[in-house]
Order: C-alpha cells, then sequence, then structure tokens
C-alpha cells in the first residue's frame, strides 16, 4: 500500500469521499446509481452478442457498450430503438420470456431499473416468477425486484426480520437459488454483501441451476438454436469477487468486459462467446463509462459536505476541527496516523 | 468439406456468387466496400479502448463497433461527433499526428475511407508522410491511400510494371516498411495478396517497426502517458491470415475482435488492451456487423445476373446452358462434379 505509507509518511490528511455516511451509517456520497446504469448497458450489449454467439439476431447487438455513448441520453435512444423491436413482437419465440431480475432497491438497482425502462416491460413480483417465465409474453421484458424479505429466511425457518439479521447474518439462510433464479433470464446485482451473510448464489447452487432444464428453446421449438439455459447473463455491478454471487470469483475490465462462467470446470472463460455458461459482466470501475453523469451526480452529492472539508486544517490536530459527524467519519489518516474507525487496516495488514 | 461433399453427391448446380467476375477477371458481386466501411469504424472504436489503455481519454471511446449501430449512417454521426473533438484542437499533443494509411483503392480501400472522411482530415501522398507525421496538426487526421507504385519495385532495381507484376510477381518487392509503415499510425488493409508477391509487411519488418523510436509522446511531453511505438493499429479487412501483413496469423471474430501483435513473443494476445503491442482487427465476416447495407449492397451487384441464374435447368446439362461468361465460370459443382475451373479443389483436398 504505498499511496497510505506516503499518506502517513508525509502527513496528509485523507478523507474517503465514499465514506462519508450519515449517523445510520447510510452512504451520502456513493456512484452506485451510475455504476447501476452502466451495469445495465453494459449487459444489454453483452446479451445481444451472446445470443447471437448462440444463433440469434436480437434487437440487443444494437446496442453498444456504456462507454460507446456521451452521456445517458444517448444509450438511452439505443434501448429504446431496442424495445420497439421487441414492442412489435419481432423476438425469436424460441427465446422465450425474458425476465430481468434486480436485486436490491438501493442507488444500484434504480440506476439499472431506469434503463430497463425503455424497452416496454413489466413488473412483477416473485410469487408471479414461475407463471410468466413459463407463460409470458415475447412482446415485452418482465421486471423483479428483488429484496431481502423475497428470499432471506431464519435458518430455523423463521421469517426475515431486518434488526436480527442486522447483527447476526449467519443466523440466515437465502432461498434465491430456488425461488428466484431459476427463472431469470438476466440478474443485475445491486446488494452490498457483508462477509458473513447468506449468498445469493454458490457455487453449489450453480451446478443446480445451469442444467439444460426449464429452456424455452428445447421444448417447442425443435429447430431453433438451442439456448444451453435459462440463465443468460449476471451484471454483477457490486463487483465483489467471491461475494453474495460466489461464481463470480474476478472483475472484468473495460476492454475484457465479458466472461463466461462454465460451471463443468467451475471457471470464468474469456474469448468467445459460443458453447455453455453464463455471461458475466463485473467491471469494477463502471461508473467511468458514463464520466459526464458520474462526475456530476459525484459532485451533487459531494457539494454539501465540501465547506466542511475546507475547515480542514494541517497546523490543527484531527481533534481540534468541528467537522459534521458525516465528515469526521470519513477521514482516514490524520498526523500520520490512522484514525480510530480505521485503525483495522493495520491489522488487516499485518494479516497479509 | 461436408457440404461440398453434399452438393456433389446431391447433383446440385451450385453457382457461387462471390465468384461472378468479368473478363478481366474482376469480382462483379463482392461485398469489400461494406467490410471497408465496418473495418474503419471498428478500428477506431478499438483506437479508443487502446488508448485509454495506455492512458489518453480520446473522443474514439465513444465510438462503437460496427453492429452497434442499426446503419451507417449511425455510425458516420458517432464518427462525426468524435471529429468535432479533434477540430477543437482537443486531442492531447503527446499522441502527435494521427496518420492512416489504406493499401489499395478498390471497394474495401472506398468503403474505409467514406468513413474516415467524417473526422477532419487531409490527405496526403507517399511523399508527404515524413513531414506530416513529425510536424502535422493535431486538430486533422491524415489520410494516405498507397497503390502498388508507391512501394513496390523490381528486385533488380527497377520500377513497378503491373503486366509484369501480374504475371511474376516474386520479381518484386515491396519496400512499404521503410517508406510507408514507419510514419502510420494506423493501416487498413485492403488488398489482395496473391501467394509469391511481395507481403506490406513481415514479421522481421515488425521488429524494426515496433521499436520505442519515432514516438511523439517520448521526444517533449515527459509527463505524458508513454505510447509504445507510433503504430497503434491495424484493421487487417483482408482477413487474410499470415498474408499481406505476415503476423496477423489468425483472424478475430465479431465477439473478441480485438487483439495485440507482441513483436518480442512475435504472438497474438488476447485480453487486456495494456502494455506493449499493435491492435488488431481483423474479423472475417466483417460485412454482417452491418447487414441492412450489406444486404442491399451485395443484392443490388447480384441482380443483374439473377435472370442469368435462373435459367439453370437441373434436367439439362451444364454444357447445354447459354450461361453468361460472368455467371459461367461462377458454377462450381453440376451434375455430380467440379467444373473445369474448380477442378483443382480435388487437388487441394488430396493435399490435405
Amino acid at each position: 500500500m504505498p499511496l497510505l505509507d506516503a499518506l502517513l509518511e508525509k502527513n496528509i490528511r485523507l478523507v474517503d469521499y465514499e465514506a462519508i455516511c450519515n449517523k445510520q451509517g447510510e452512504r451520502m456520497v456513493a456512484f452506485g446509481e451510475i455504476a447501476g446504469t452502466a451495469g445495465m448497458i453494459n449487459i444489454l450489449s453483452g446479451l445481444g452478442l451472446r445470443l447471437l454467439a448462440l444463433g440469434y439476431y436480437t434487437p440487443f447487438i444494437h446496442i453498444g457498450m456504456a462507454h460507446h455513448y456521451r452521456n445517458i441520453k444517448g444509450a438511452r435512444k439505443a434501448i429504446h430503438r431496442a424495445g420497439s423491436y421487441i414492442t412489435r413482437n419481432k423476438m425469436h419465440k424460441s427465446i422465450g420470456p425474458l425476465v430481468f431480475i434486480f436485486t436490491g432497491s438501493g442507488n444500484v438497482s434504480n440506476g439499472a431499473q431506469e434503463m430497463i425502462r425503455e424497452l416496454p416491460h413489466k413488473y412483477v413480483s416473485v410469487k408471479e416468477l414461475p407463471m410468466v417465465a413459463n407463460y409470458g409474453s415475447t412482446n415485452l421484458v418482465y421486471c423483479c425486484v428483488v429484496s431481502r424479505k423475497d428470499h432471506i429466511v431464519k435458518k430455523d425457518g423463521g421469517k426475515y426480520n431486518k434488526l436480527e439479521y442486522n447483527q447476526h447474518p449467519e443466523h440466515f439462510t437465502s432461498l434465491f437459488a430456488q425461488k428466484v433464479a431459476p427463472y431469470a433470464s438476466v440478474i443485475i446485482n445491486g446488494i452490498s454483501w457483508p462477509v458473513n451473510s447468506p449468498r445469493l448464489l454458490t457455487t453449489d447452487d450453480a451446478k443446480d441451476l445451469l442444467r439444460p432444464v426449464n429452456n424455452p428453446s428445447l421444448s417447442t421449438f425443435q429447430a431453433s438454436p438451442q439456448l444451453p439455459h435459462r440463465l443468460l447473463a449476471i451484471s454483477d455491478v457490486t463487483a465483489d469477487p467471491g461475494g453474495s454471487i460466489e461464481f463470480v470469483k474476478e472483475c472484468t475490465a473495460i476492454d475484457t468486459p465479458f466472461c463466461l462462467y462454465d460451471v463443468e470446470q467451475n471457471k470464468l472463460k474469456y474469448g468467445s462467446m459460443q458453447g455453455p455458461g453464463v455471461l458475466i459482466c463485473s467491471i469494477n470501475n463502471m461508473p467511468t463509462q458514463l464520466p459526464l453523469e458520474a462526475t456530476e451526480f459525484f459532485g451533487s452529492l459531494l457539494l454539501p459536505y465540501i465547506y466542511d472539508i475546507l475547515q480542514s486544517d494541517i497546523n490543527k490536530s484531527f481533534e481540534e476541527h468541528s467537522f459534521t459527524h458525516e465528515v469526521e467519519k470519513a477521514v482516514i489518516t490524520s498526523e500520520g496516523k490512522l484514525t480510530k474507525n480505521f485503525e483495522i487496516i493495520t491489522d488487516l495488514r499485518a494479516q497479509n
């Protein structure tokens, strides 16, 4: 950590904008929404390539990556045009109803949903998933926002309880793999995942999920190219390797945005989009693909704290300042030391 | 060759549209122009990614791949917008003057030039290349169309002579590596390369060419990210592996469009666009990226021959027909045999 070493050595007071939190611990300055927006554009673009490699022309092939657009408006237009093709019911029937699952209802999820709403769409509940996945229409796409209460249960059989979950996530387990994932065409993952809390999908879940069952193209359309399984793509906007989706073990990048997860080999494969696997996009700097809006967005969230930050005086000790709670908690280094909240970094470094 | 076997076995008369040639041997029905168009769009898109990986934001990052646009008009607009950034002289000076080399003056070259003309540009001759590469402007791009006469000379020192070249290409050699390539930022290769004729660039040429000399970013702008060498990218629209550009040893694909040629390892590398190397795009089915125009274009070229082709009657022998010269030469199989012009296929199959 040469940057941290230099900060300590040179007595630099570092304020981590992304660590500015309110008293409830909620982050106040975050890129999440723009990451969600970019993550949605990217996965639609990848879906076009993946379906093409599987033998299907779809309008998604004409959607570029997020960075191909000067602004979100340009991407919206491209998605909207793809939508008019779907509205006219021109999608291959053998692809079946497309179901987009959004995990979480925070900034990432909202940013992603903003984009999908440019397609003809219908929101459904988790209960409706089996119905629409099997008998739904192909002239629109289905969206389902999945919250903890939809899939988290207690290991002893009890219901989800926010307070207990936050204190003891290890008491809970997730039914996402059983209740949600089997009906998903695309998953857009936008939840933060604390270690010890249940995963959405484990590597074992993937083994069940990625078997060639529940496959629309296998049932009634024998002549059509076969889809390997229903789940086609995952946009892991959280870019948290080995996190809530265990088998997404690494991040992708702007110049290598996609890989295929091959469940047989339990491996992420780069290159050709043909063959079995789930398309994964997990770029860890997605907001940079939309620099104009990311800057404006982040700037506007940061602005209320700037005057507070500006009172920082290197000739005064950290304690002598009257920073607001939000800014105080975001100071990582001061006077050549880690601040109290971040002393854990010393332990973490010692461990590695 | 199971398709050919089936054609022969089932007595199918195969007309290869792309083999329809006039008496001068010129192909009359070809995708070349659309391939050139797609090849230009693709390499501008790739150039954006490559320069980003080298540390430079350029407007090329906002140009998508050819298939991201519903039609050529959409791509033109995106390139035009990139051009307005260049016109306003906002390109990083340390990238230096950008020089685009177009080899050949046929359909491929024309299709590619159509696109580059959406950027502010100036056409220069081969003689002017050293001047513009070293002292040119950065608020436009330079284009140079290179023909055989510009770089092909006789091995014994004589000048290029079309008649002799066509009969004895082995009497000639190319000075492309000395006279043209050292000044190129991007090469768009659109020449057909008959075996035995001199290559534009050999693997040995690459060793000289890809040394960190002639590198604008090394000279006056020490603080800028360093470009590894002047030659940044090659769009090999001919998609002829190991052909006129020897080190482009394989084709790329729509889902893996780019690779980097690493001269040290003499290897094409896929994945990250960082590090040394020349960006290569050599997709062998580029016209499919622009299906609308490719279909219209190819269809309009084919139309004049359709009525002639339609007189084909499987109950009459090939010889009994009065096909025009153009169509006659394009028939590959008839009555369970290869036609005279294509009997060579039997020998080729025996060799492999």
